[in-house]
């Protein structure tokens, strides 16, 4: 029976916790944990709504009901051509949903879903109420299995593997891009399916800039710091590391600052387990950075869940009460940023464990210093 | 003065068409195109709003603040942080704005900003009426200036380049995975700064997939289809190409559908020129499939516009009576597909010229029989 497929519990216990009535959801990382595959986003809207009691539905393009016949997906189908739009498929999936017709409250994948597909379901079903279901649509990938434990670590293993021959390219003189160029075919030599997102390969000031974007037109000189901010994509896992190194040589006080992000980092590891919150994880990573010379210059909370999204939940902020489990994934990724001057962040990928965390990153914190002499 | 900042003078122009009394957006293609650098979407709203009169204001997380002054963003910035999360910013943004107080029509980029962000928005400015423009947001990047059609230019030669070193290391016995690492990593060699989108490389039936996704488990065999649909991303700007190849030998059957899928990418390249509508276009594509013998294997339109996004306006579809101009860059990429059996599709990039199309890929169509005796 389509209400018992096995697939759709876990999100039928989120709808239940949040008095959801329904949710809707579009491709991406909760469609390819539900069904085992995904498809792209783009101008095309392809939306599934699974009702709290019933048979769930789906709007579909036409030039993927041969790719989505593969899911085995346990409703009714309604599927749009191009050349007509996909107005009267969302309406007949309305029709096949009359229980939602009233002031239903719809849970929305509202970091995901687009405002053409949300405005769609509205005309659709009119009365809804759509909510922010982010959180507890996502739910359902907090706790990863020993799978996905295994993808994630073969994405990690993929990435420091590059890291290492990437390493040993660098010289003063390349510019951030052809870094990046180099991490990029170092990434795919060892293995990856893809990139987790486009690398960060900063020098110099632009390492201060936590989101950096490489530069074609810098070369990397003696003394910078050299941020590298990447993850290999494995089977749809993403690794997501940082390191920074610094170029033949490294300031007294470039030393300093590099040694307190490895300490909150250290901290931010040592307090992370089940039961904790991700509040208090957060807390000892800041009190650090805040009792350091640098306090001012920290600017972001200790990381993020990972996993089939590169930034997920636990989010691991100040202000998050959400306490840590067996199973979360997430970043432990403290910085410091000295605008037009420095930035450091040491970021690794933890497991959490009973007793405390399986730290999935190994690649050396200590300070290392490329080239030179 | 902040109001005539040369680069928010097509947006204003666009708005004045769509009668809106503002219009706001995210990062993304729009965002890059004004302001000629992006940031990456993420679980931290950065919106941008401008009124069409007065001056903008922007709501961005403080991590990227650094980031953003390289702007010279000619407006008010309200920043928040991680800690205290956004809502106070969005607020501060309504109060700077009082002019939209009232039942305003805002525009959104509705196939790229999040339901997140909406929300955020409808809160902040309660009266407001939250429509889609998209088309007209982006309406600004519909016609490609010489600089943006040289960085085409040399996506596609990089792409070409990389798919003709690839086709070199194909061998039956390989997986649609293994293929498709050969793949990116030659697209990095020759000097991709990133990836278009994740190639699709599909053998034998996944072929018959217009968006397959590459197999891991899955050994092209002789006789299979194996369809390459990939793109370098140079300096932000994408190639989309697509070709069909035959793997030691290719069916009589299969080298009809291969010519009718030929003919079709060569009536879609005819018929297209400035003045020409793209109803026209996809018009005379379908015409020609729908009078062949495989009539009932079309699935999907002509092609789509292409530069900083791989998929924008103009679609080339029936229904779509936009008029072509000079410096539209679009896809013409008719396909067939028989299910379970085998999909052809030939994809080229084509810039409108007054007179007809200069075609930007130039990688051969004919059909070509891989490896072999």
């Amino acid at each position: 029976m389509p209400e018992s497929d096995p697939r759709l519990e876990p999100l039928h216990r989120a709808m239940a916790q949040a008095t959801l009535d329904a949710v809707a959801f579009v491709p991406g990382s909760n469609f390819l944990r539900i069904f085992g595959r995904d498809f792209h986003l783009n101008e095309r809207p392809l939306v599934v709504i699974v009702p709290v009691h019933g048979v769930p539905v789906a709007v579909v393009p036409n030039l993927e009901l041969a790719s989505f016949a593969a899911l085995d997906f346990p409703g009714e189908v309604f599927d749009w051509r191009d050349e007509t739009g996909p107005e009267a498929a969302f309406a007949a999936a309305a029709a096949a949903l009359p229980g939602l017709a009233t002031a239903a409250r719809f849970g929305l994948e509202a970091q995901r879903m687009r405002v053409f597909e949300a405005m769609a379901l509205q005309a659709a079903f009119p009365a809804a109420r759509l909510v922010d279901a982010h959180g507890a649509i996502s739910s359902i990938r907090l706790r990863k299995t020993p799978e996905e434990v295994a993808l994630l670590r073969e994405a990690i293993r993929i990435s420091e593997a590059a890291l290492e021959a990437t390493l040993a390219q660098v010289r003063a003189g390349m510019t951030e891009t052809e870094v990046a160029a180099v991490l990029m075919r170092e990434l795919f030599d060892h293995g990856a399916d893809g990139l987790a997102f486009a690398p960060i390969v900063a020098a110099g000031d632009n390492s201060a800039q936590p989101h950096a974007q490489p530069r074609f037109d810098y070369r990397i000189r003696p003394g910078d710091a050299l941020l590298f901010d990447f993850g290999a994509s494995y089977r749809g896992y993403n690794a997501d590391i940082t390191r920074t190194f610094f170029v033949e040589g490294v300031s007294e006080r470039d030393r300093a600052f590099y040694d307190t992000v490895l300490a909150a980092n250290e901290a931010g590891r040592a307090a992370s387990r089940a039961g904790q919150s991700a509040h208090n994880v957060d807390d000892a990573v800041q009190r650090l950075l805040e009792g350091s010379p640098f306090a001012a210059f920290a600017r972001h909370k200790t990381g993020h869940g990972l996993g089939l999204d590169v930034h997920e939940a636990p989010q691991i902020m100040r202000g998050n009460a959400a306490v840590l489990e067996s199973g979360m994934v997430f970043t432990v990724e403290p910085g410091l940023y000295r605008v037009g001057e420095c930035g450091v962040r040491i970021e690794d990928d933890v497991l959490v464990t009973e007793t405390g965390i399986d730290c999935l990153t190994a690649f050396p914190r200590e300070l290392r210093i490329l080239g030179g002499p």
